[in-house]
């Protein structure tokens, strides 16, 4: 039920006649009542932003939304002023099937660029599947591109009645800030639409922008949340605020787990974190250094221990360190230390890289500053996959 | 005859048992003379320097250099003390092997990274060849490491008697600032040690630095240039700097297509162009975002013009610019106009693609800097190379 598991949320997922292939292609997440309520969003930050995004932007200026339609397989983006026209006409569509205003629709779509979109196939297919919203399960598919599993999570808000639930796609160009992702978060606590951005926005932080698929950002990237009331809660005090924002981190970090799970061709989930960098920001381009380099991501897709690379990595990201301070560990096994190789059991660290997740953790042991980021191995899969937009 | 190609320089390589399958691994280029000449260098900015950086480094403090001993098989990174002390013993022994100051050596190494050096094999080695300096194309071939020919090129001084040649090994890890490479350059021409070094940063700013082949920065990278003044030329007007900067640039020049043209499982050759941008520094930053990209050597791979993925690459490149004024052109063929799809010649345009060199023109709309960064394809022959070290 994900993405309706708050009360007071209703969605569906259709074949709208997007996608060549037939697969469904076409979600709508709204308030049953179809009332508008406190809304928020966080958005790539490309300067090539796609038409839904720049829809979306205006539709949220007042911090309230009743709905959001998304479709799959075209991304509206690079398609200038007809593509506006087309987003906007995805909300007044929606708007009409659903009986809300056209103001308080938002509008996400994923898939090539430089594509108009078909929009013979959305002016029937939005109504049809406003008229039968068929569930969370049909919405989470229906947003699916490259993915191969649908990615659905909830969390309770502390130790109250309301929850968040929300759904997600993502399989490449995930990237710190952002990915080629979509989300949609849905609660039935009620609060500002202040404070609902501001904790979205620390949630999106400490979740989606830790993920580094191919350090790609995509014109699309898209979360969104809305905030029914519904569960009778009420999120008016600063714990109030603690535990939302710890239900939607924890629902985001869900989600963005399961996009790193299913990352196109990807056969490992590395983590890498930073220790001992001068601050967290530094940890951070540490970190994230290491997580987009081609040749780490290669050395993991041969589980090859190859600390020397991380080491180089670590040295060109910014951070300020001595790498003769440096301690290197795959999954707690030391292999580097002082900034040279360190003994190790060789074949405890042979079994350690043949599994599918390895923590590696760097100590740059000059101050206090942490972070953690995760990655995926990079494979002929992946090239293949992205070789061709057909 | 490449790095002796300049008067007064002699050079070989030979075996000496680094490189377990008994391919060429040490190389020394000197003086006819054994006497110091005017030396200039440029190193990795790697924080993580390796031993042989760090006491070329040293050497070059005073400006001149009478020889340059390099070996492949084994960076001489992440090696610690013992590291230093190993590469200073290889100046010692090429030193007294050719009868010079051991201050007058400088070292590089390349190789992987985390390994102590095989001294054992340096010590028999490093005087064997200072014994029998065999030749430029022999020093050429010892150099390499992943590559598959030998890169050498040779440039006149104006039109002066005086030349520039080099070499250099190179053919992954190529990176704006710098690559994971080597090149030793030698000219007979006669000029201060200043001068020289201004000439080189700026050659090497206008080549190496602009090849982006997995954006990598590794612990090894060095090029240096030795002057020795056999010709009779001498360099000191404004004229004489610009004609030996151009000579040092059109044999940089060469040697860096070169290693773009033998870089890891590389099946395309491509240059990305940037105009229009606000200035030479943003454009320089969104051509350098594009040739990175992942996604955008995966559809040259597919010799698919998805223009769509070069557009949201220039989006989060840091450039301003108005997304809706872009144009992008493959080969000249315009396939994006104000940043939506533009007519073509679809059929011209496949063909374009299916050539072995792509040039990618981005014009920005927002200004006169421009810059050009040439980069390949990622393939999976490329991450067959980098899986595992062995």
């Amino acid at each position: 039920m994900s993405v309706t598991a708050a009360k007071g949320f209703e969605a569906g997922g259709s074949v709208c006649g997007i996608k060549a292939g037939g697969a469904p292609d076409l979600a709508i997440v709204t308030t049953a009542s179809r009332q508008p309520v406190a809304a928020a969003g966080v958005f790539t930050l490309n300067l090539a932003s796609a038409a839904p995004v720049q829809v979306s932007r205006r539709h949220l200026g007042d911090g309230v939304a009743s709905a959001v339609v998304l479709s799959s397989g075209n991304a509206n983006a690079a398609t200038g002023e007809q593509g506006r026209a087309d987003a906007l006409r995805m909300a007044e569509l929606t708007a009409a099937g659903l009986g809300c205003a056209t103001g308080d629709v938002l509008v996400c779509s994923t898939g090539l660029i430089g594509y108009p979109m078909p929009m013979a196939a959305l002016e029937s297919g939005i109504p049809a599947l406003a008229a039968d919203l068929n569930g969370a399960g049909a919405a989470a598919e229906a947003i699916l591109t490259t993915d191969t599993v649908r990615k659905e999570a909830v969390a309770p808000v502390g130790d109250t009645a309301a929850v968040v639930g929300g759904m997600a796609k993502g399989a490449a160009m995930l990237m710190p800030a952002m990915a080629t992702m979509l989300a949609v978060l849905t609660t039935d606590a009620a609060v500002d639409p202040v404070t609902l951005q501001l904790a979205l926005a620390r949630a999106v932080d400490d979740t989606f922008n830790q993920l580094c698929v191919d350090a790609c950002t995509s014109t699309n990237d898209t979360v969104l949340a809305l905030a029914g009331g519904a569960s009778g809660v009420s999120i008016d005090d600063r714990a109030g605020a603690h535990a939302l924002t710890d239900a939607l981190t924890e629902t985001c970090g869900s989600l963005a787990e399961q996009m790193a799970r299913d990352a196109e061709g990807a056969t490992k989930l590395a983590r890498v974190t930073v220790c001992g960098a001068r601050s967290d920001a530094e940890a951070h381009m540490a970190a994230r250094t290491v997580a987009r380099s081609q040749l780490v991501q290669c050395s993991l897709n041969g589980e090859d221990p190859y600390w020397g690379r991380i080491l180089s990595e670590l040295g060109v990201s910014g951070a300020v360190f001595d790498p003769e301070a440096v301690e290197i560990a795959y999954n707690g096994i030391v292999s580097c230390r002082n900034g040279i190789a360190a003994p190790h059991d060789a074949e405890a660290l042979r079994k350690a890289m043949a599994g599918r997740e390895v923590v590696i953790a760097c100590d740059l042991g000059n101050g206090s500053g942490r972070a953690a980021v995760i990655f995926t191995d990079l494979s002929c899969a992946y090239i293949d996959e992205n070789r061709g937009t057909s």
